[in-house]
C-alpha cells in the first residue's frame, strides 16, 4: 500500500497521479507505458494519468501523489492507504474508437462519453481522440445527442414559470459589447435574463472582462440566482457557474488544438443555454472577411444546425445574421469598451451609433418574445427604454447588485496614434489585426489598454489624420503594438491596406 | 525573467513546464488556457505544456520548472534566466487539422509532423489528434510518406555492403519466441541479423524479456553495432537503439488509446527496419481467433499493404501467414520460454516441435535470401545448422558477447495445476486467456513466473489430467491466477470451454 499525498500542481482538468521511480510495491515504468492507472482507496477508485517522480523531496517511494484537482475529486485525506492497479477499461472509450473508425454513435454512447469526460476520467489525449473523431463528421441526430448529454451533466438552473431569455454571439468582432446594453434593456422591459459571459482567451476583451471594469463578475451560482431573482438579470462571468462541466473540460483540449467545428460549437452553446434555463434565445452571427463566420453560406449552414437542434430541444431560437466587416463601437479593450457601453446607455451625443443600433436590434428581437409585444414593435420599445434612461437605471441596479468596482473609465495615458499615410475612404477594418494590436498593447490584462478607433468604414480620411489611437499599459507594449500597426494598420483605404 | 529549474518528474515523452500561480511576471491562468507556452532562453526556445504549481516548496514564483525530459532537451543549466511567451504556432499542426477534416496530406506535411513529434514539440493531445485523424483513412501514398518521414528522423544504422536480414512477427501469440532460435540459425549460415526486440507491455513476455533470462539486453547502439560487426548478429532490447524516435513518442499515445490501425503498424515496423539497415525482411503474420490478426482476409490485406510500402522503399519482403490458433511451445513467461528455446537449440528430445518447426520455416525463408541457396532449400539448410549444433554455438556467442546473465532456467516452485474436469480432445487454446493467467501469476516482472502448457491442440486429455501448470512469484499471485483459470481455463475441449 502507498500513502496518499496531495501534490500542489494544477494539471488543468486532467487527473494526474505521481509515483516515485523507486517504488518497490509496483513497477512504475510498466504502469507508465499504459499511461493511466487506477487509484484504489478503501471505498473508491479513480483513473489518473501517471507521471513518475525522481525527486524524493517531492514524493517518497512509499507515497502516491495526486494533482490538486484529482486530490479534490478523490475526497480522501493525505496519508490514506491506497493501492494502484492497471486502469480499468473505460467502456465509453470503445465508442470513441468506433467513432474514429467512422461509426455513428448512439444517444447512450454520447451520454457515457460525456459523463466520463465531466468526471475527469478521460486523459487529455482521450479527449482529443473524441473531438477529432467527431470532427470528421457527425449526423444531426448525433449533434442533438451530444448536446443533450452535455446538458445532462450540467448544473441546471430552474427559474420556475419565469420567461427566461438569453442572447449569444458567435463572436470574433472586437468591441461588440451588445450584451452589456441589451441585458439592462430587456430587464427594463420586464424579461428575465441571467447572462453569463466569458473572459478573453485570445481576444483583447470578453464581455466578462469589460463588465469587470464596472462591477464584480466573479460570482457563484447561488449569488447569481439571488441577484436575478431580485432584479431580473445579471452580467456575470460564466466561469463560476457550472453550466456545462463537460464543456469546461473539453475546451481545455479544443482551444489549444484549434478544433472548432460547427457541430461542437452548436452542442457547446445550446447545452449551456439549456442548463441556464433559457426558453428563448437570440443568436447573433456576424459575417465578414475577418470575422469568425466568413460567408453568408457558412452563416446559413450554421443557422440551420442551430435551429434544428434548438427546435428538437424545445428552445425557441431567433437567428440574426449581422454585418461583421469591422469592429463595433470605437473602443477595443475592457475600459475603452465599457466607456462606449456607458455612453450608449447614457444617451451621450458621441455614443457609437453602430453599437447602439446593433444592441437595439438584438434587444428588440428578445422583447418580441413577449407575447404582448407585436411583431416589429420590439426595436421601438427597446429604443424607448434606452432614451428614457430606463436601461441606464437597470444597468445601475446590476452594478449595485454585483458590487461596483469603483474603477474609472479613463484609457491609459500612454498612447500613440496610427496615422493615415494618404487621403482616401476607409473600406473595411481587419478585426483580427485590430484585436492583435490591442492585445499587444496589453488588453485585457491591462484593463485600460487597447485601441480607440477614430475612423470607421465609410469615413473619409486626410493624409496624416489619425486612424486609431493605441493605449498601452507599458512603454515596451506601446512600442511593440505601434510597430505591429506600422507593418499593417488593419485599415483598408481605397482598396489598399495602410502601412506607415 | 524567471530562473530555470529542473523538476524531477518524468512526464513520459511530453515536455511539461511548471509555473507558480503567484508568478507576477506572467499571468499563469491565461497561459494555461492555451495549454502550451514557449520557453525562451538566451539562444533557444522550446514549446511545452503548462502545469501550474501552487506549492512554493516545489517551485517559487520567480522560477520556471521543466520536467526531466524537457530539461534535458533544453540543454541549459538550472538558474538560467528564461522568459515565456505565447506558444508559437506549429505549422505542422495545420496539416493535422486538415487531416482531421479529411484531407490528404503531402510528403512534406508528414515530414513536418513527424519531425515535430520526434522533437517533443507536440503535446499528447496533439499527437492523439494526429493519430485519430489518420485512423479514419490514409491513402497508400500517405502510408509511404509517413513511413519515410518516420525513418528520416531515426538514427540510421549503416552496415556497408553487408547483406542484412531481419524478421518481424505481428505478435499476439504467447510463447512464440522464434527470434531467439532463428537469429543464431541465420548467423550460423553467415547472414547478418541485428535483431532488436521489445519488452512486454500487456503480454507475459517480450523477446527482450525472455532473452534477458540468458544475457544482458539493455545495450546501446554503439555496443550493439560492435557486437554485430564481430559475430554477425545480436538479440537486444530495442529501447536503447534509437531506430524510430517518432514511433517511441507516438506509441505512448497509441497504446493507451488502443488505436491500432494497419497503416500505423506498417509505418511503424517498416520505418524501423529501414533505419536498422535491413535489406530483406521476413514477416510472420499469425492468424487465429484469439491472435492479433483474426482472419485470412485481414492477413492478406495487411500483407498487401506491407508489400506495397516495402517495395516502394526498396526493402525485400517475404510474408509468411502462420497458424495462430494457440500458443507456440510450452512455456509462457520469460524463464519458461527461454527453457523451450534452449531445448530446441540443444536438440533436446522433449523440445517443443511447433516452436522448432516455426523457427525453421522462418529461418529457411531468411536463408533463401542468400542467392547461393536454391529456392526450397532454406529450411533444409536451417535444419542442418540446428541439428549440427551450429545454431547452439551461435547462441552461445551471442550470450557471451552481450554478457551472460548467469540465471538458471528453473521455473518458480510455487506452482499449481489446472486440471481437465472431463475427458476429451483439446481443440484450441485461447491466447489471450493464457496470457492473462501468466501475467496474473507475475510474468514478466517475475521472470520465473508464467504458465507451462502440458497439453496442446490435438492432444487427448483424461478427466483430472493437468492441462497446464501455473508458476507464480508470490502466493497471492498464484491464488489469483488459479482463480482466473478456474473461471475459464482458456482450453476448448470438444467444443466446450473448460471451467473447473
Amino acid at each position: 500500500m502507498l500513502k496518499l499525498k496531495r501534490i500542489g500542481i494544477d494539471t488543468h482538468r486532467e487527473s494526474i497521479a505521481y509515483l516515485n521511480r523507486g517504488c518497490t510495491v509496483y513497477q512504475p515504468e510498466e504502469f507508465q507505458a499504459l499511461a493511466k492507472i487506477e487509484v484504489v482507496g478503501p471505498d473508491r477508485q479513480m483513473p489518473a494519468t501517471l507521471n513518475i517522480v525522481d525527486d524524493p523531496e517531492l514524493l517518497t517511494p512509499g507515497e502516491l501523489g495526486l494533482s490538486e484537482e484529482a486530490f479534490r475529486l478523490f475526497r480522501l485525506p493525505e496519508g490514506t492507504p491506497v493501492c494502484i492497479e492497471h486502469p480499468r477499461p473505460l467502456e465509453s472509450l470503445e465508442a470513441v474508437r468506433a467513432k474514429a473508425q467512422g461509426h455513428i454513435l448512439s444517444a447512450g454512447d454520447y451520454t457515457a462519453v460525456i459523463r466520463d469526460i465531466a468526471a475527469l476520467r478521460y486523459s487529455k489525449m482521450e479527449i482529443a481522440a473524441f473531438l477529432v473523431a467527431c470532427a470528421s463528421f457527425m449526423t444531426t441526430e448525433e449533434v442533438l445527442n451530444l448536446t443533450r448529454a452535455m446538458a445532462a451533466v450540467g448544473h441546471r438552473l430552474d427559474w420556475g414559470d419565469k420567461w427566461v431569455v438569453d442572447k449569444h454571439c458567435i463572436g470574433g468582432i472586437p468591441g461588440n459589447r451588445t450584451s452589456m446594453i441589451l441585458v439592462p434593456l430587456v430587464m427594463a422591459h420586464g424579461l428575465v435574463i441571467p447572462k453569463t459571459s466569458s473572459r478573453a482567451i485570445t481576444s483583447p476583451a470578453g464581455t466578462a472582462d469589460t463588465m469587470e471594469v464596472l462591477a464584480r463578475v466573479d460570482i457563484e451560482t447561488d449569488e447569481m440566482r439571488a441577484i436575478v431573482e431580485r432584479i431580473g438579470g445579471c452580467l456575470v462571468w460564466g466561469g463560476r457557474v457550472n453550466l456545462s462541466p463537460a464543456d469546461d473540460v473539453m475546451i481545455t483540449v479544443e482551444r489549444p488544438l484549434g478544433i472548432d467545428t460547427r457541430e461542437q460549437m452548436v452542442a457547446s452553446i445550446l447545452s449551456k443555454k439549456l442548463t441556464a434555463g433559457s426558453r428563448y434565445l437570440v443568436l447573433d452571427i456576424p459575417v465578414g472577411p475577418t470575422a469568425k463566420v466568413r460567408s453568408q453560406a457558412e452563416a446559413i449552414r450554421l443557422r440551420k444546425l442551430f435551429e434544428h437542434i434548438a427546435g428538437a430541444l424545445g428552445l425557441m431560437l431567433e437567428t440574426i445574421i449581422t454585418d461583421g466587416s469591422q469592429p463595433i463601437g470605437r473602443g477595443v479593450g475592457p475600459v475603452l469598451e465599457a466607456r462606449d457601453v456607458m455612453a450608449v446607455l447614457r444617451n451621450a451625443p458621441d455614443a457609437p451609433s453602430d453599437l447602439r443600433e446593433r444592441s437595439l436590434l438584438l434587444a428588440g428581437a428578445l422583447i418580441e418574445s413577449d407575447r404582448n409585444v407585436k411583431g416589429g414593435q420590439g426595436i421601438r420599445r427597446a429604443r424607448e427604454l434606452l432614451e428614457s434612461g430606463a436601461a441606464l437605471r437597470a444597468m445601475e441596479r446590476i452594478i449595485e447588485a454585483q458590487g461596483p468596482s469603483g474603477n474609472g473609465l479613463a484609457a491609459s495615458s500612454l498612447s500613440s496614434e496610427v496615422l493615415a499615410p494618404r487621403a482616401g475612404m476607409v473600406e473595411a477594418i481587419d478585426c483580427l489585426r485590430i484585436a492583435r494590436v490591442a492585445r499587444m498593447a496589453g488588453a485585457p490584462s491591462f484593463k485600460a489598454a487597447g485601441v480607440d478607433l477614430l475612423k470607421k468604414a465609410g469615413d473619409a480620411v486626410r493624409k496624416g489624420e489619425p486612424l486609431y489611437r493605441i493605449h498601452a499599459g507599458l512603454k515596451a507594449d506601446l512600442d511593440f503594438a505601434a510597430e505591429l500597426a506600422g507593418q499593417d494598420s488593419g485599415y483598408l483605404v481605397d482598396g489598399m491596406v495602410e502601412t506607415a
